[in-house]
């Protein structure tokens, strides 16, 4: 037999959730965003972007964290990296940015894991998929997606302004309407992977 | 960079198909199949069903071989092991029982290849999820997706009751109502390789 990649979750208690300043979204619509999106392709050429699947555990099940904005829109940790910068060293600058206290001395040490999913963008429209659709030479994004293992325990620091939620993966499943293309689609991508609950008990103080 | 797994995908004429003689399904309704499967349950426990995704290209484009079965359902070549049988060996027999002319000296020496998905069946009901759901101890089915690696060149041998089909990656993106919950998911399950399409002129006599 084949053993499976193992992804280790460890309950939501071990983490501690801290407030940071407010962070202010670079677009206040849809269109700003595919406008600034425009402007950047002309300058850099194909935007290459990165997010974090960051699982926790909770009743033995996996949970992704996930940014809720607005109440309406749902986004993994993550974000564009800078012309020239290598992936690895982009996720882990863009996770601190987002889910680390401001003080460089308290960024985690993530673990950045497998790629489980790269996204292809073919216009400058809203709309993202699973391959590079035919015909389309100069697609105007690439987005990968990361497994980042997550520490027996951590602390976490949150923009004031945005919720993070644990939603289950069973949640998440086919539910495309609700939290959008890329999330919906984490559990198919993360299908192979077998999940090893480490409960507080078997955890040492 | 992380370079991405890599998938070589040859034109499909460079395959030959011939018929081989008709194979009887084992069951005649789905009805039969979930009774069926649940004699087998009691006398061997969990099933472990392992399926095989072939590649071919058309148009620059991946395409995944499926077998559509009185044009209403579409399935992978692939099947079930025999109790103890380990997984890349019973999808080597299992692909060359559905796949291969029926001299085993003209069996292809198939390349298993990484395994890119597990599905679940948590009751005897034709529903399967990408994970085992909570609170259930006892699954009634695993099924395991594996990519082939194609050779550059093949010959195949398909019953003559059953007809395979070449579809592409974007046709069965969420085409769930079509293709069924596996073979629609196998765009995401695939989306994080990259694709070396080898065309004809490319490839040496």
């Amino acid at each position: 037999m084949v053993p499976p990649p193992v992804i280790q979750t460890y309950p939501l208690s071990s983490y501690s959730f801290k407030e940071k300043e407010t962070k202010i979204g670079k677009d206040s619509s849809v269109e700003d965003r595919l406008a600034r999106m425009k402007l950047n392709y002309m300058q850099e050429g194909m935007r290459i972007s990165v997010e974090g699947i960051l699982l926790i555990q909770e009743h033995n099940f996996p949970h992704v964290l996930l940014f809720e904005i607005e109440d309406t829109f749902y986004k993994l940790p993550g974000g564009k990296l800078k012309p020239g910068e290598p992936e690895i060293e982009g996720l882990r600058r863009k996770l601190s940015s987002k889910l680390a206290a401001t003080s460089p001395s308290l960024h985690p040490d993530w673990q950045i894991g497998e790629c489980v999913g790269m996204w292809w963008q073919p216009s400058f429209e809203d709309v993202m998929y699973p391959y590079c659709p035919t015909h389309i030479t100069k697609p105007k994004e690439c987005k990968k997606l990361f497994v980042v293992h997550m520490p027996e325990r951590g602390n976490f620091a949150v923009p004031k302004n945005v919720n993070l939620l644990a939603v289950p993966l069973f949640e998440l499943h086919s539910n495309r309407q609700k939290y959008g293309t890329i999330a919906s689609a984490i559990p198919l991508q993360l299908s192979r992977f077998k999940f090893n609950y480490n409960n507080p008990q078997n955890i040492l103080p």
